[in-house]
């Protein structure tokens, strides 16, 4: 039997749930189990030693663990950081699978590199954002950040604009990488603005819980095409598990796997 | 959820199935999954890094794994042999169950220090009924070894006798750590004699596939007191249980367990 972890410091059980059900779909000899690892190193070590297939790294390891694997792949260099790492006879490579996933959305989309495009944020997730739409060859970019030392430091990285707050701008994609939206204090503040939405082409939200966000509405309203970033966390989990099996679930499983993985079991951590 | 595993160059699945059975049977939250480790010491730096809870240790790990624990317990020091990690917030005890095991049967089957005791085999296992032996008080034991290197050795390490045959001698105890009687080429042979048997008044046999060897059928036959093989990886099992969950199950389970996990299983590895 195989065994593949996750790795974060609060592991939550959408992981597990989302792998051993495809395991289980498709016959594999696969178990997944998430843990809390006490020592990056060492447990980086033992997933040498034991031979374990692969781990999702989660905060605060994704860049930590660079310093640890064989081979940096195309999509964890893109951005400095690592959410998969898959073991090959001992040689660790290391993929941002949540880099490959919005690369792939984008794709779905068809996105013309001329489309002008707002990115509200400038944490890990705008990074990944960033960096795919400089791979699809998007210039037109603006990064929108209060914080300007991040917001400039990301635009530079990919020779885009930054702005502190863009709320007059419009643009054929709507990018938002805040928690705004997201459950908590901020769920009913709306990223963008309503005549925002209604000048764009494309709304991609990546608050993924709920998976309506105040934005998504609005742009499902206005008739505008929308990326969701329950799409984003089913993708780049399916990639995951690509790498790890090498066998691809149907679209209708992975809907199957993503919807179970989000069913409420506080027994099952 | 908390994971217990095994460390063996060749995992069977019996300790697997006798621990998640026992997780199952009691409603514990572990569980436990056999390891082909690639590199011991990287093996043991993930059950520090991983937070694994226990570890058994199988051939050829027993005796390599002392350097890498922080604490020998005496059942692991009194023969220089460790099956058996614990971890206790990243502090590894090592003990040896084997051991445990068989100072529980001497202890249960009330053999007096005064008794005489024909011991054969030289090998690990040998050295742990050795020094339970002697840890119980016995000073009247003969070691019986062709190997008269090993045999000397181990006599010499307990402060007994040695002898390269004791085809002619007898003994109020009988132990055979030999594979004599085990599943495969020596399945016949009987490694003390019916007129030994009958001479005894404990036979000992540590062979435990098939349960019945032919020793202890003769001794069964000659109505002596047996003690199994089977009984000393059941104790063992149940031992280690108690060290990785605190919780001791009933007798009745034990036995279950232990009937389930020599069940075949093919699959199931």
């Amino acid at each position: 039997m195989t065994l593949c972890i996750s790795l974060a410091a609060r592991p939550s059980n959408i992981g597990t749930r989302f792998h051993n059900y495809l395991y289980d779909a498709l016959g594999l000899n696969f178990v997944y189990k998430a843990f809390a690892p006490t020592d990056l190193g060492q447990a980086v070590a033992g997933i040498r030693g034991l031979g374990i297939r692969g781990a999702a790294v989660s905060m605060p390891y994704k860049e930590d663990v660079i310093a640890l694997v064989d081979v940096m792949d195309a999509s964890a260099a893109a951005i400095d950081s690592v959410n998969t790492i898959v073991n090959d006879g001992g040689i660790l490579t290391a993929y941002n699978t949540d880099y490959l996933a919005i690369a792939r959305l984008l794709a779905a989309n068809k996105i013309p590199p001329a489309t002008t495009v707002l990115l509200r944020g400038s944490g890990g997730m705008a990074k990944a954002v960033a960096a795919a739409l400089r791979d699809a060859g998007l210039t037109r970019v603006t990064i929108v950040a209060r914080n300007e030392a991040a917001g400039r430091t990301l635009a530079g990285l990919y020779g885009f604009d930054w702005l502190p707050e863009a709320e007059s701008e419009t643009a054929q994609l709507l990018v938002n990488v805040t928690p705004l939206g997201m459950a908590g204090a901020d769920e009913n503040v709306q990223p963008f603005s309503d005549a925002q939405v209604r000048a764009a082409q494309v709304v991609f939200d990546v608050v993924a819980l709920p998976s309506e966000t105040p934005l998504v509405k609005a742009a499902r309203t206005a008739g505008r095409d929308v990326i969701t970033g329950a799409e984003v966390i089913a993708i780049q989990a399916e990639e995951q598990f690509v790498l790890y099996t090498g066998a691809r679930p149907s679209p209708e499983l992975v809907r199957a796997a993503s919807a179970f993985s989000r069913e409420q079991s506080p027994d099952d951590a």
